[in-house]
């Protein structure tokens, strides 16, 4: 399948050379093509590795994956293009951390909205889920290698069944068990927060390998 | 040690069971003394089982424990009294839950403030610890019971240290081991949003003892 990844930061080269591994074509997006870290991306892994601009990344992909800070989030996908969304699945595993009041940091949206709902909002015609953003992006690509060992749980939401079933089975190829529909898009207000504990708990023990189990 | 906790429904009676099992001396309160509940509880305990008023239990108690609906938190705490709770430990496991809408809840209160931070201000001269709101009753005082039967985490957090380490020690009289100290009683921030995640994986795999493990 083809992949566009919007974000070229360490989750975002990660994860897209584990969906090259998996077979998947994947080009990294940024505000600009040309980006100096995924035309580096592009040389090491070759092949099907692309790069361009958030428009082009867009067009590319039959699948989006949203993985750039979450103070960037709205802007990239607004420049992006809903119409080049339209119709596709759009992962976004972002998350709504403000760092402005250095660490730890502390949420910019909640309660009555989410990140996950903008991003929905701002691609009307994408079937956005939520999901991966409980965890480091090593352990998003193989759950098994979290802290202690076991099975973590993942979980996701979104308004669309098929896109989630997408997702899911994208879910099971980088090897997660445990996945949890916890329904709409708007329980996102759910998984976002727990980011905040996360965060809070890997700097207290000194551990960024964590993942949580029910 | 003299108890007092503001609340008489299930968590407050088997909460309150268990600490007059570990030898405590426990008063339950609600709005009015007399509460059919309380007094059922009382005449089923015996012993140093007591009931009184919200401002009873908080008089009668060395340390308090704030365990009613999170829509009744504040209420509880002012009714109860500043003046009563000063120099006091409070344990606060209430959740900013909003049932209005119907299951699942929603969050009443987060991002900028907690309910945590909402009790502390409310009792400015008293040590608020923010802890035990992450799981059921059952496993508040029995975490070994929990699914899966792992070592759950317990988290605390709260602007005073000798109240926390009281409040260690009564979590470990509990059966706690994994217990992280978040910091301040500001990061119920990142605490209080975890229980919408805890409820809706209830519901969907049809669980209430269900902890969460890093």
């Amino acid at each position: 399948m083809k992949i566009g990844i919007l974000g070229t930061g360490n989750v975002g080269q990660t994860l897209g050379a584990k969906l090259l591994s998996l077979g998947h074509d994947v080009m990294l997006g940024s505000r600009q093509a040309g980006n100096e870290k995924a035309v580096a991306w592009v040389q090491q892994h070759g092949g099907t590795a692309r790069e361009g601009s958030f428009t082009d990344a867009a067009q590319f992909g039959e699948l989006l994956i949203v993985a750039t800070m979450g103070t960037g989030t709205i802007a990239a996908v607004e420049q992006a293009g809903a119409a080049n969304a339209a119709g596709k699945t759009v992962i976004d595993l972002t998350n709504p951390l403000d760092f402005s009041q250095g660490m730890p940091p502390q949420l910019f949206v909640g309660v009555t909205d989410s990140l996950g709902e903008q991003v929905q909002r701002a691609l009307p015609g994408a079937h956005v889920v939520k999901t991966l953003n409980l965890v480091n992006v090593a352990q998003m690509i193989d759950p098994a290698s979290a802290n202690g060992g076991g099975e973590p749980d993942m979980f996701l939401c979104g308004d669309n069944a098929e896109a989630k079933q997408q997702v899911t089975e994208l879910l099971q190829q980088m090897g997660w068990r445990r996945i949890t529909d916890l329904g709409g898009i708007k329980e996102a207000r759910a998984t976002e927060p727990f980011v905040l504990l996360w965060v809070r708990y890997g700097i207290i023990h000194n551990t960024w390998t964590h993942a949580m189990r029910f």
